[in-house]
């Protein structure tokens, strides 16, 4: 008797079932299967398995895609989507730029009209780039939510945004206050958080541009709606950090004004998280905090180095942001080669195992996504990404001399971009095909 | 009457007539010509002028590449052909990383068909990415000099290699000895240096492989060949410079060494240059010395960040290195755009006009070849790449915001790669066409 399914195909697959540092030997943190089934019902995973051929009696369809890899789909836990056009400004560290380059830019997101090109273009980016969840940025006004979502809602992504909050300490021309931030952000939560495959995320920018009166409605509408997210920016630069001190002189540390407005847990994601008091590491763990590490922002803007071995050392759940527009590249994959550098430069090791662990269930985890996401356990949304191991001669070159998985793993991780992704797959459906 | 000339080609170009750190202005640097015409005669510059009307009667045939940008083409100052096949190395810093992987790759260079198919490789990549010019390690076998050069010859790029000088602490399948080197290294600058355009580099791979018996070899040769010029590795990690002072306890530092055996001087280009004491910058600037700025390798290996505000402030002679196989990219532009990170992590910028004169003009000051390359004076050699300003959905979105030539020349150091470059040509012909 046939089966009714959505798609069954024949591929490598790759997906993680651990975190490789919590287990004795990385290869007990994942499973691959060089010839395997995945057989996808409803936008779910049903069964992903070892092929063997009595599978084509049981399946009337089998795709047929040997010889490319498939892995859960990646998970951009930081992004600014109104930043996508102004990538790539020159010369400043994170205040000047801000000042010079994204506040001038977010203004134009007032116009929705904009912003909805802008998000139709974000999306397009995020797929090509096999990128099928992320935690995002809007502008301050509430439209950049709106036209974000409704174009979301086209390609039954899961996603998160927010609307940002902020009421000082930027033109007068992107300011709320805290009455107008508050009545918005409930609206928008009211409107879209659990709208089929969407989620809210409160997101003051960073303290800075808040008022305490504002931290504090954060913080109200975080108690009222226990369920949503909240996103915000933490210790990324050193001038930022000192501001922050002068700023809230009443409290003993940068995170702590999160705390103290109630704006940490486990559904609170901090990006960057660079310059950190060991107090400070420890409050994030206590609170079950997560963080999105931004290596390409972080070298672009010369913000400094993440300590990922710290994170791995607290069990800290954090998952890779690729913080366009300071970072400058939509692909997980520059994204880990960043993530390297920046391990490198501070003596550290970050493997090909665990860079893809964070792409993926890594990601889903410091989303709290992983009951939803993040591997191919039967019964998560069938979000995927199909790989071409080889995408240009040099890799062609590397894949003639490589020995192992590792070794492959590593070449795509260091050299790849978005020519690998050959499609991609959004609860169990074709979104994205390379050259289509 | 029609004037006989190899190729003549309207165009946007750009290029370099001065340092932008010795210029008031940056803009004195460069000479911009949105509509510019550039006549090439026997493989060299004849003149290179604004577009007007009237040349559709000088010039019998004008090759329309309007809206593309033409330059110099590209100088890559210290790369590693055997290293190619390696490129992407997990997981090492510098020695480990000599030990574990490209010892043992290297080896293969002993024969002379597996080295000629990699430099087939090699340069195919090199004009790929609108590298017209290079520094080059061979391997200590001088097979791998000839393999190199032969396939050079084809393309009539000019380049400069030499055979690995390396006696000691090395696997003894890789070794030769002091009077095998010099025996081997003579032969192959009689055989090469100045055939054609050609050069030779008396190559130690760095003072930790090499006795001093065999660096007084090297010497000598330098003596003999005063033209011939020597390339070799400085200060790149921490723990190599340790080593060089306990295998030198008599020099009062690792440049010391190097002068001391007459291997420093205006053709003598050093790799990395990372960790430097303050006699050391002053030693290299007093010999004339140039450094190879690797900031990819660098970053990959997590050797440390280059001072690039020292070496302009002490108006020392430096180019860009791709390092390959350590550095993990062909491409000038990727190297680029690491080089602004490695200046953003201290605190310092690399404009894109700064970036681009390194790629071009600067490096061929720092090779001692700006006599023949780097820019189109009328007689210069002819060597060039035309390039695509947006290769991507993400360029040409960028494109529609950017405000001006500095922020479109930013956008291709931060975001280009071999995709952007239509074609390479060397000595006035074309040596690579994208997609053909």
């Amino acid at each position: 008797m046939k089966t009714e399914t959505t798609a069954v195909i024949r591929a490598s697959f790759l997906h993680f079932i651990a975190n490789p540092c919590d287990v004795d030997d990385e290869s007990a943190s994942y499973e691959y299967l060089a010839d395997g089934l995945l057989v996808v019902e409803n936008g779910h995973i049903k069964q992903l398995k070892a092929f063997d051929e009595s599978d084509y009696k049981q399946y009337e369809h089998i795709e047929d895609l040997q010889g490319k890899l498939i892995m859960p789909g990646f998970i951009d836990t930081h992004v600014h989507y109104p930043q996508t056009q102004m990538i790539a400004a020159y010369g400043e560290q994170l205040l000047e730029w801000l000042e010079t380059y994204t506040f001038p830019t977010e203004k134009q997101f007032e116009d929705k009209a904009h912003a909805k090109a802008m998000a139709e273009f974000f999306i397009k980016e995020l797929l090509k780039n096999g990128t099928t969840t992320a935690l995002v940025f809007c502008t301050v006004h509430p439209q950049s939510v709106d036209a974000l979502f409704e174009e979301v809602m086209r390609y039954n992504l899961r996603l998160i945004a927010g609307k940002v909050m902020m009421d000082r300490n930027a033109p007068d021309y992107l300011l709320d206050t805290a009455e107008s931030s508050y009545s918005q952000t409930k609206a928008l939560i009211e409107k879209w958080h659990n709208h089929y495959r969407l989620q809210y995320a409160i997101t003051p920018r960073f303290a800075p541009t808040s008022t305490p009166e504002q931290l504090a409605v954060a913080g109200r509408l975080k108690n009222e709606y226990p369920d949503v997210y909240v996103h915000t920016h933490l210790s990324e630069n050193k001038n930022e950090v000192e501001w922050v001190k002068s700023l809230f002189p009443e409290h003993v540390d940068y995170f702590d004004v999160y705390k103290y407005y109630g704006l940490t847990g486990h559904k609170s994601v901090f990006a960057h998280a660079i310059h950190l008091s060991e107090p400070e590491w420890h409050a994030i763990k206590q609170t079950n905090s997560a963080i999105a590490f931004c290596p390409t922002s972080n070298l672009f803007l010369g913000s400094g180095l993440f300590d990922l071995e710290k994170a791995e050392k607290l069990a800290i759940r954090f998952g890779l942001g690729t913080d366009v527009g300071a970072g400058t590249s939509f692909s997980l994959f520059q994204t880990l080669g960043e993530a390297y550098k920046v391990a490198q430069l501070q003596g550290e090791k970050l493997s090909a195992f665990m860079g893809f662990y964070l792409a993926t269930l890594g990601g889903a985890k410091a989303l709290s996504l992983d009951d939803k996401i993040g591997n191919f356990e039967s019964g998560k949304e069938a979000d995927f990404v199909v790989l071409n191991w080889s995408a240009t001669d040099l890799q062609k070159l590397h894949a003639r001399y490589s020995q192992g998985l590792p070794d492959r793993l590593f070449a795509l991780m260091m050299l790849g971009d978005e020519r690998n992704i050959h499609s991609t797959f959004v609860a169990g459906e074709v979104a994205y095909v390379n050259g289509e």
